[in-house]
């Protein structure tokens, strides 16, 4: 099914993650979060935005959270970049890659940066000149590249177009964002198929949402078209802002666990992983939905003595 | 990826689900939920157990269950028996299928019934003399097929013994049942042709827990091994003994979601189902871990003004 045999997965949790809790989180906490994922051999981290502190309280300190991460071992530390001046404040910050992110549906992209969709990609060739002076590489997301909660279907056609002007701009990879968890295995086989034909220079990754229960279904559908990089956050964190109760961003526990028992290598301690999604619980100070952290691995076994089983 | 193109799912949501509530659900209920199953077009419905009143409470409303249900649309009404006495109860009632069980690993069959695995398999051979007078199919299932929580690994040799030893019996097809959650993608294609090897005669299906999230990843895999049978529960209703927080089967309605997106047919009115989904959650007096029951259809769109979006 697969000939996937390592995987580069990030994980988001500190940004899109922590981004959707209501209580403000205190930048230690998070510094604390992302040197654990570091420690815990996670290969790439969004580590936050340099979105405007008035659109996005939760990110205003983006700078300190910078500050603050362990760079010494070799952990990618990736940033969302909305424009020019989230370019130059991340520069300064010698963020290893800048992630610029533009919606699939015009109405969706309207809503979340006040833009034309052209007008964001316009606005992305500013980043990548700033990106380019300061030789860090330069990524594109495309949200509800598998859906738009208020246009419904995505055309290949529009993730083919937007990720060749990526190419053209001289970004190194995209990813495909399931934005508020629309994706299905046909539009992620539709879309890998739009984008590889569209722009082969690049990289591709998946970001997915387990806002209908499939993500990982969907991360099985990408191992089997080649993908090798996956974005997910610590615990499950995210949320959706349609959907009360449902859950977020894929976790990355969870996601680490299924690669691993395929055989696939992530270079992760889940152990580790296990702990630190136990304690963002604890930070965001409600449950979680990731599952290995509360299940424990397949062979971490039980005593007969101490359970009562179920019949069947 | 799949050459399935129609799959029976059986909603275990009845006896699986609801065996592990608190709660003492009356029959009439559990009938309600039931008859609106098959009304939602659900094909098969494991809908109680025969066991002892006395060793699961929850279900010593078996005969009383049985006797409510709208049996004039067809739909498969299977119940567990766990022996000659559960039989001849079955048998009275009318159920169109009886299913055994016994699991894969001593130590949980102890656990569990009591017995050997030896001594189970030597009882249902009155099960299937019983059923056979009454002509009344027989299916097989085995517990911790995928893992046992007291061993760890269960050999595929052993799936195999049993199921040769049901396909002898007589017995039309056989259940591959992941108690706790330990199934993971090469366990599944082993354990699959294990048995496809050593009782080509009867028909496989899959009952997942989603235990460690990664149930319809499982499912997946079983498509793309041909197996078009699958067991999962109305709103994920389940739970696991060993892990408290854990989720239990796999969700109907996103089992249902994920199929119908794949172009497989089901026969079943997703609509209905989410709808049952959240009165399962009233009936249980708890919220339950299915998605898209929460979240929605991927085309049930949002208006534009009512909502505020997260970046990215």
């Amino acid at each position: 099914m697969t000939q996937v045999r390592k995987v580069e997965v990030t994980d988001v949790g500190p940004r899109d993650g922590l981004q959707a809790e209501k209580r403000l989180i205190p930048a230690a906490e998070k510094i604390a979060l992302i040197n654990r994922l570091i420690d815990a051999g996670v290969p790439r981290i969004e580590a936050t935005s340099f979105v405007s502190p008035k659109a996005v309280p939760q990110l205003a300190d983006a700078a300190e959270v910078m500050a603050g991460i362990d760079r010494s071992k070799g952990a990618i530390i990736a940033t969302l970049v909305p424009n020019g001046r989230g370019a130059i404040r991340a520069a300064e910050c010698g963020v290893d890659e800048m992630v610029v992110f533009v919606s699939a549906s015009e109405s969706h992209n309207k809503k979340n940066v006040n833009r034309s969709v052209e007008e964001s990609l316009k606005g992305f060739e500013e980043v990548a000149k700033i990106a380019g002076d300061a030789k860090i590489p330069v990524h594109g997301a495309i949200a509800t590249a598998f859906g738009c909660p208020f246009e419904g279907n995505v055309a290949p056609e529009r993730l083919a177009m937007i990720a060749k002007r990526f190419q053209d701009m001289g970004f190194v990879g995209m990813t495909f964002g399931d934005t508020t968890g629309m994706a299905t295995p046909p539009t992620v086989r539709a879309g890998v198929a739009a984008v590889r034909e569209a722009a082969p220079k690049l990289t591709m990754g998946l970001h997915f949402h387990n806002t209908r229960g499939i993500g990982l279904a969907n991360v099985m559908v990408g191992l089997d078209e080649g993908i090798d990089k996956y974005e997910s956050s610590f615990g499950g964190t995210g949320g959706c802002p349609f959907a009360p109760g449902a859950t977020g961003n894929i976790c990355t526990e969870d996601l680490v666990y299924l690669l691993h028992e395929m055989g696939i290598e992530t270079g992760i301690d889940l152990r580790k992983l296990m702990a630190i999604g136990c304690d963002v619980e604890t930070v965001v100070g409600h449950p979680l939905p990731g599952q290995v952290m509360k299940a424990g691995q397949r062979l971490d076994l039980h005593d007969m003595d101490a359970v009562r089983t179920a019949e069947g």
